[in-house]
């Protein structure tokens, strides 16, 4: 049985063979380019039409649907603290931000948090006299602190 | 000698004791909302003009303006993978999301990372039919992996 | 300044010298007994008005009324792993059953997870002839995975 | 020899071709669906007649009813804190209620435990004008501390 | 407020200021010896009765006798592996003989554990040709697995 | 080349498949019930002698032979703080009772500690009119903290 | 697929068979020496280019110019705290010398960091009446913590 | 007994009321500037000569003399893994370099390691075109792995 | 009540104060070296007479006296992994040498340990062409695993 | 590609195959004894006389002839705490005399340490009345801590 993980892996693979960039892959299964590389990279399940249409286009076979429509057990860092610098950025500035997020969230909107289940996320660009700019923006619902 | 985090502590207390928002803070000290959040929390030095600033409005002393202006030893979190749920979810988001962001941020721009010290962030609220929804823009330089 | 953690100790040093119980407390502030319990320990906040009671009920003062009232920073095990026997053995449920709960979830809903935000928990007695038992019921909201 | 593990992998292939569900599974079996569920993931071990009429179902061979009789070491969470959403959140609920379930416990029956192992558990929906909502109840025996 | 902690070690100051030994203070108070240990070590509660001869033998006050009746949040080691050696032998014990043990109840009992809340020890001594031996007598009711 | 491990699994495997119990090979072996289980399980080497009157009895090859006869890199929990319940039970019985047992040690014996090495353990069953109990004895040689 | 960890150990046997050096694979490659090293190795992708040129040099294959070329997830050490004695040397470093270091950088550029993407780091040796020195240069960009 | 530990926040604390520098400090102690800061951070122990030059400087009394003589137990992050960006960047480059500083030291010195014993290091300023760059030498004498 | 790291302290002031050295203490103890240091500094219980002797000699008093008698809960490393290097490197010379030390001990004694209770340590200087060489002698007894 | 590791693991296998002991294959190698055992296991890369020469005897090929001559990453234990009963005693001892040999070198030599690269260490036998003890000795060169 081919594993999500595997079929990640064949995603890379097939994607650098084929020369097809994540922009390209998301706009062919016409949904968003961060679902997209996470769903293939084996942390969403993509539907049976949308396994097909992934297959057929990065020339994979009946395992690697049978992968990318099973149910994922999510979590992908490769440790509680991720060592991979791009990555630990982000972990990064949840150590130097993380109260003041929790801080403004609590005064905005009270008692709760931000979903990361009814969420979306963006990775952009911003072009800056200073220089180029990259812009991850987190957009969940608020979710407040409701007893029952 | 106070501490930042006994300043950040006595900030909590003043601030409620006042009634005071940290947006209505940031105003004041004519300073972004987020990075004032966790500069008064002890993550970010501040001026000796802001400290005063800061001190007078919250009613606090020389020790609190001392600890402003030292240097910060900084990471905020109360333990490797956050307990708090609001903090919480921002480390879920990294353990679904990680691999994705850094695959967009490699083929977007290339090789490198979002800077999280030539960076800002910002927590803002989106009003949607579906109810209301937190915005947390991280928008940092692109750094190349660059050899000297 | 009086921390949760503090107050917390002070309720429970209160309650045993007025021969009160939790369901009494949670009586008196005409709130559930879960929720009660959890935020005089100091996992949630309280209104101002159930601030006073509880402190009026409790004979404290109006420093863990300003505690009862402050934002908490949530977690409360000892450890990563709990150690109390008590508490320990709602961990291996998760160890044994955690998989189980995940897939009929999965089944009976769809792709998502049962809210621990909007939630609800009671701790009940059920008699049985083959004596007492416990019955704690999680009742959280079904959150589907949404992009945006 | 098959593991508890792989027969549970191909429980979920099989499961996933033949197009059940886990609760026809349960019934056929005539079990409790959680338990079921649990079992076949490798958490508890099946009797040989369960075994046999299981993989007669699944299509399944003598290597996995070995593997279904066999006896588990259970534990079935991928790190100490898991990682996944859906198993995380119930990980949170006793961040935030543990010490609230123990006084509960202890005010309602006394010191002691309760029983995960005289145990049983039920994943059920309830409809509520707020949406769907996920109703996780936990019944165990409780367990006095008694010397001896 | 004296925790069960402090407490404890006015137990230990006390008894070697009186000159006590634990089996002393165990035929006193008319308890098992390890029970009695534990108990005012931190890891049992006292009735009152017991919490007011155990204060009056070892001349402790009322913030003791809070503290012995207290519940108690369980676990004594100073971390998850224990670095006395007295106490790492037990540890080792199970690093060696743990899966025997295993094995050893599933075949004489069937799947279930023996329960550490209905359970008793012993330390005892027992003279050998080849010296002394400690002998630990561990005694727990077997529990069965069972679904409710 | 077989290891230690493999071979406690085939051991496993023929045991069940030729319907032995670890009674049953301890008296073909002439050797104690805990020991023979650790021992095939690879926590202890067996002589040769043993080893092929074991791989005789067991219907297992010169490759299980050298493994059963090999030096051990002993150490068999499967975390730190072991997952399964009935290993985790002995675990939490050093949470609450460890340092009772340390007190009774030194009480009883003087500075040191029981043995793990010259040691002894049994696994039996006692009737009792609360049900049957689990009764594990450790029987370890005292030995004195000696300065050479 | 080859792993960019295969293709490194790839790298580690060809350079052995053929005799070759990493001083001598840099000059070869017209690249600096430790980003020779650390790229073959599997932390920094090679160009094209770069890839083809290595392989043929060290008379390796398709498989291991598309690792050379893949992106890299970064993070080489064994474990949080390298085992490695040669590698544990900087780790000590950093436990004895860290704070200092900050200090100083604080003091001579500015509440910022030390970049580790606009980086590059040299071996080298000196010689010394007190026997050969191995000096390491780490030259990275200084970036200060700027608000967007 | 004041500890080397409060001793150094003494010094960070009479340093900036005096408006000094750590390269004063330096200078007025004749001393290198890393090993300045590292010494009266509490990392190493100071001469009693140098240690009563330093408090006459700093105007510290006899009890930070007393600590800055004392021997320290060296070790200063706050975490295995270390918080501050500005110090987690060289454990990054360790996860990144690692390995390549290893190859390295052993093609150009043998089997062996850099002794941070017998070691200093310095932090240097590196005008660039690009920006100013941070200069950070490790200079270490080479220790041959030399059996007695 | 002072406990045996204060008095350890303690110990540690007096004689930097009174200019003593551990081996003037230890003859002045008529004790050996090692074990008087581990005894002072907490890991030993002392004497009623060596407690009393050792704090006359070092004016320490009462407090003192009780805590030197004390039964220690033994363990002092700052970390599973230490962080001072005059100790880490003890810990690496396991790391490197700990099977070949085990390898040898089994060879030449049996299936057993060096034992660390029935012990001593010794640290002596052998001069040598090369430089001042340390030699830490561990001396234990034999223990061959033997079945009660 | 053989690693050091399955080359240890044949050696292990071969040496028991032939009836070798690790005190003849040190004499035919003619080096010392814990330098032939951590050096076969994978710890010291050999020469390749002595690749050759140890191969040879031990009848394996050229696989293990490069693995043996190839660089380790050194570091042996199982887990940062050792599980394996007769390496665990020296990771006890550590916990015990660490501070105390600290202390002793300290005295003794000077602020500095034992090196663990210039160094031996030999496993002896010393017959006593008490019965055979294990003399393991370490011996490292001193080395000042020295600024450059």
């Amino acid at each position: 049985m081919t594993t999500k993980k595997q079929a990640g892996e064949a995603v890379l693979a097939a994607k650098a063979r084929l020369g097809l960039t994540w922009v390209q892959l998301a706009e062919l299964l016409d949904a968003p380019e961060a679902w997209t590389v996470a769903a293939l990279l084996g942390q969403h399940p993509l539907s049976v039409t949308q396994a097909e249409k992934a297959a057929g286009i990065l020339e994979l076979g009946a395992q690697e649907i049978a992968a990318f429509t099973a149910r994922p057990t999510r979590g992908a860092l490769d440790a509680a603290v991720p060592t991979d610098p791009t990555i630990y950025r982000f972990y990064e500035v949840l150590q130097v931000y993380g109260p003041a997020i929790k801080e403004l969230i609590h005064e905005k909107f009270g008692d709760g948090i931000m979903s990361a289940i009814n969420f979306k996320i963006d990775v952009d660009r911003r072009d800056d006299p200073g220089g180029e700019r990259i812009v991850v923006t987190l957009d969940g619902k608020y979710l407040k602190y409701q007893w029952g």
